[in-house]
């Protein structure tokens, strides 16, 4: 049997919770890891929420790796926790999508490979996220969409971000840019995860209460480990026709609260070829 | 260190399809399956599409394993090739709903378990899936869903009966009866995969063209095996924090067709303490 080769796995924000998490089960497997955090001890020292520390968290990844990742894992973020939430916009939405497409040519080098957001169960239970702000992420204005996280606040910038980072990634994924070139690109939404964020968080006094009102009816919050399985899975095996799809492990939050939501029927939109193609077999 | 317990798991339409393959991944891990299919050469014969036939199979499956299950994987399900419309109902919705309700004590009894029902793709990209149908599903008027069924054809029966059980599935998850006893119920939600069903769906030459015209964005079918990994992982270590979850498995077709649907943010509801709790930590 020959050995297997070892795969080269990129984590953001890999120092601390999920990513810190996801790093150690994903060595325990095999892999190389090539972690990057704002806090010292990693391979790449970056700051996320600039634009020069994403070019120079993407060069330093490059070039550790020779150019080709199986994997990547985006779960750098910040908020909940009193964090600038122009900083929270930085990171969250522009520091995640500039890795991912600074990294996306080596992905598609080896001709299959992974990539995994991590968005968050925010995107579904916090109320009235902004469409303008969410909106600026998406059209790429980044000093536009800081504005506008610093007007809403922290918690909305938090909310916001991580839904237009999850939209961004189910759009990519299904392109020719992503898929076509053999890269499944999925989205992992944790709930309540026992991570420095959360603990910061209850630390006051107000937000504990908030987090304490949350419905989990599991009980408790999720590990680290629990969400690092999912994040290994979807780097791995998991990702063999995952493609686009929106993974929330919540412990029941999002089923307590929005499960008559998702899934619902679609419309029948006769002006939409593929609808009346894939229901009806008749010719455009 | 100490000899790991076989966990005993039953699988529903374990003889072909992603049944099968989720029975024979489980079964190289290691544990023992008890498998129920309507064709022999499974543990347990039975049909169930009729209330007779799923009494028949929870004894058989409580008898042979002792009372207890570590998990249960319900992909028993008809549709898509021309079978009867009433029985689709029957099947895909009655049948899951009388196994899981008539093992969950079993499943309760070892205090952890895991349940999986599977849904389809269809939920998300069949139009105007007949309200209705699912209602008389949700209320357990059997006799009505089946008329209903008959009256809408086999291809709204297949989509309205695996909306109804993912539905179902989601409502109980977070119950006491569920979460509450330990038992993580989630939903996986497969995408065309390359089984019997649509084999024979192909064999008709509109149905081909209706499958033809389904977007897929990574290019081609799944294999069974690709769906178990994720049955395997659900049943196992992905049930971990994952309650309520419905998880799509597609290719990228639901990304494709319904990326912006899903997630949405929620409203605020002012009305709705839990909502109000969770945002502003008031007291009700």
């Amino acid at each position: 049997m020959a050995a297997e080769r070892v795969p080269t796995i990129a984590i953001t924000g890999s120092a601390s919770g999920i990513g810190a998490a996801t790093r150690a089960r994903l060595e325990r497997a095999g892999a190389q890891v090539i972690g990057v955090d704002v806090a010292k001890g990693q391979e790449v020292h970056a700051d996320l929420s600039s634009a020069e520390g994403r070019r120079y968290a993407v060069a330093a990844v490059l070039r550790r790796s020779g150019g080709a990742l199986d994997g990547l894992v985006a779960s750098a973020g910040l908020g909940m926790d009193g964090a600038d939430a122009a900083a929270v916009v930085s990171v969250n939405y522009f520091g995640v999508r500039d890795v991912l497409v600074g990294l996306r040519d080596a992905l598609a080098a080896n001709g299959s490979s992974r990539a995994l957001v991590l968005s968050s169960i925010a995107v579904a239970i916090y109320p009235d996220i902004a469409p303008q702000l969410v909106d600026a992420c998406l059209k790429g204005e980044e000093s536009s969409a800081r504005e506008l996280g610093t007007a809403c606040g922290s918690d909305m910038a938090y909310a916001a971000s991580k839904l237009a980072i999850a939209r961004w990634a189910r759009r990519a994924a299904v392109t020719g840019d992503w898929i076509g070139a053999g890269i499944r690109l999925n989205v992992l939404s944790p709930g309540i995860t026992d991570t420095p964020m959360p603990a910061r968080a209850l630390q006051d006094d107000g937000r504990a209460a908030q987090l304490g009102a949350l419905p989990i009816p599991i009980g408790r919050m999720a590990l680290p480990d629990e969400q690092a399985a999912w994040a290994e899975f979807l780097i791995g095996e998991g990702g063999g026709f995952a493609c686009g799809g929106f993974y929330s492990v919540d412990g029941g939050t999002e089923a307590a609260l929005r499960g008559e939501d998702w899934p619902t029927p679609c419309q029948a939109q006769p002006q939409n070829d593929l609808y009346r193609l894939a229901t009806t077999g008749d010719s455009p």
